[in-house]
């Protein structure tokens, strides 16, 4: 059920120290054979990008698209580290490669946890040997939770599809986060393996495609990463498949990942699903519904199962898209609680039984047009300030 | 120390039941003598825009910039109320013209509390000449106090200046928020005065360019109010002043309020203010300042008194801004804690009383050109949660 669910991937996880706790923090995921194959990567949007994803970005570029491996540490981000930190992140690909047997520019690199310390390389060092003879082809598992920092569980996923030929191509993936970690940055890592055969160019487009309906419409607090990476390692072996079905399996897994993520936020006590349709464009709905989901009021409700409509009416008028008031329309879960410029009778029973659940349904109309978008997000608790007032 | 300040203004504050705590709920600031002066009005952008900000505009513009009173309620925003809403809120500046003695169009009004609901007019309409009856030339801070909510403080200022010909001017204010209320809406309405001579176009520029550099330089929580409303009546009384003159002053004024509204804030144990410079420009350096303001990360670190610019430098790096890890500089007090790509060794105790203050004073340089922005905002608390997390 993760990297190692698609046959010719070999996985591990091991404890080198970084974590003062002793937990395991070294994780990789590899071909079997240590041969480079198809490989992807989308990355962060932040300005402070830390230096392994500036050395995937590089080794992307270098290697044209392919990769044997990828090596990930948690419990240090080697980000805002400078000249040390892009050394640091080079140097763990490159010992990855001597013992796995390929070149340093197709191995991928990804680190999650602290900013601004340098890596304690005298550990990972004489750890990337071990983690490297620990590869097995049931060790899935064990990267993700190598992986994990302030995640309660581990988080892994597995897709399958149709190839042309009519066999079955699979989908497996590996993830941790979306919250604060040890316990202070927002950091996503996901790695996902297939055996569906596809270029390097197309794998970006549909990885790329497959964050856009997944990860990217996730948002716990609204702080983006400056370690942010999903990987994608396609060996091929299962044959040509049909663009859209990859496209589809890789969605669908990077979906599950981003919802176990949201059930798993630091914290949360709800998952949120918000759904805006109605909308001038797409463009407007997705800032509407991201915009209500990082609204502290807004969580704060969510957190005290209230139902109060009001705010989210407020925070969708103050996101700057077009609408009506007369014309708005809010749902929570089956019940209608606002519409036509006031408030609805209410069963306030089944309302009170749908803000009592683990999983919350929202839903906003804005009568204009035939724009949607779809966030799942969480609730803010005194959990969530618990867990990121203080970092020691 | 209020509007009343000023001579020609009178103003009160009474209890007409809107609040079920039977606390003040109605205040009305005015000419002594009902007659209409110049008058200008800066409103939310928020496009679920409650009534009385619709009629206000409305007023302004029909009666070419005068007015003689303001009458404003607490405990209900009449928000989200159609256009019952409005007949409401047309209502209240008709019985107030009726007992000040001038025409309706010549009253501005306010409200704040509850979204969704309609006014009880029953309880508000027959109090208004009472509070008429009330208004007295020290009656500001009785109307400070009519118009909280979840405020802990009433919030007043005054601030003089020289008339052009060598006597004095003075700007009074009266002020409510910005933090939630009742409790679960963030609302500012501000009302002040002047003796100042001014036409409307020039005092709803002054106006407009005063909030640029205060109230919207305040954020809380992110969320931009139905009702946010600031309101300026000028008499002429003192006769002609230098329109600079006259701006410092309602910038002054204003700076004043937006700051006594963060240190009251809900909540909010620290008030921060937040330098940015060196941005490529100014607009760049208020996205910055604003996006790290509103971060509920860095937020928690605020309330945990932990120093960890790690939140700072990533959230403006999340901000879509020019600047290079390399060039940018953090301040925290006196302390340089990050500089050069790099932590900066700091004297951990000064940091820590620093940390440990009510106040807080950050710094980003960003290192790319003349930009700057300046920000006051506040931490988030357990209080803030428990005031937010349910509306009963």
């Amino acid at each position: 059920m993760s990297v190692t669910s698609v046959p010719g991937f070999v996985a591990a996880g091991t404890a080198c120290g970084v974590k003062v706790s002793g937990a395991d923090d070294l994780a990789m995921v590899a071909t079997a054979d240590g041969t480079p194959v198809t490989a992807a990567g989308v990355f962060t949007s932040n300005r402070m990008t830390a230096p392994p994803v500036l050395v995937c970005r590089d080794h992307l570029s270098a290697s044209g698209g392919r990769a044997a491996a990828v090596i990930l540490n948690s419990g240090n981000a080697n980000a805002a580290t400078g000249a040390t930190g892009r050394v640091d992140a080079e140097t763990m690909c490159a010992l990855t490669a001597e013992a796995v047997g390929c070149a340093p520019h197709e191995v991928l690199v990804c680190s999650t946890g602290w900013i601004g310390y340098p890596l304690p390389m005298d550990r990972i060092a004489p750890a990337i040997p071990t983690v490297v003879a620990a590869l097995d082809a049931d060790g899935g598992p064990a990267a993700a939770v190598a992986m994990m920092t302030t995640d309660k569980v581990p988080k892994t996923t597995v897709v399958t599809g149709s190839t042309t030929a009519g066999g079955a191509f699979t989908v497996g993936g590996v993830a941790k986060g979306a919250a604060m970690l040890e316990p202070n940055m927002a950091t996503m890592l996901a790695v996902l393996t297939t055996d569906a055969e596809v270029d390097p160019a197309t794998a970006t487009d549909l990885l790329r495609d497959a964050v856009g309906v997944s990860f990217n419409c996730l948002t716990v607090d609204g702080a983006e990463s400056t370690n942010d990476t999903v990987l994608l390692l396609a060996s091929g072996t299962a044959g040509p498949v049909d663009t859209a079905d990859l496209g589809i399996a890789l969605s669908d897994a990077c979906r599950d990942l981003a919802v176990q993520m949201a059930d798993d936020a630091e914290g949360s006590t709800k998952t949120v699903f918000l759904t805006v349709t109605g909308a001038a464009t797409d463009a407007e709905a997705a800032k509407g519904a991201r915009d209500t989901a990082n609204c502290q009021l807004v969580k704060c409700s969510w957190y005290g199962e209230d139902p109060y409509w009001g705010r989210i009416a407020a925070e969708m008028g103050a996101a700057g898209i077009t609408f009506d008031p007369d014309t708005i329309t809010i749902t929570y879960g089956e019940q209608v609680v606002y519409a036509e410029g006031r408030a609805c009778d209410v069963d306030e029973q089944a309302l009170a039984a749908h803000m009592a659940g683990r999983r919350l349904d929202l839903g906003v109309d804005l009568g204009q047009g035939d724009g949607t978008a779809w966030i799942v997000t969480t609730d803010l608790s005194h959990a969530y300030i618990d867990e990121n007032m203080r970092t020691s």
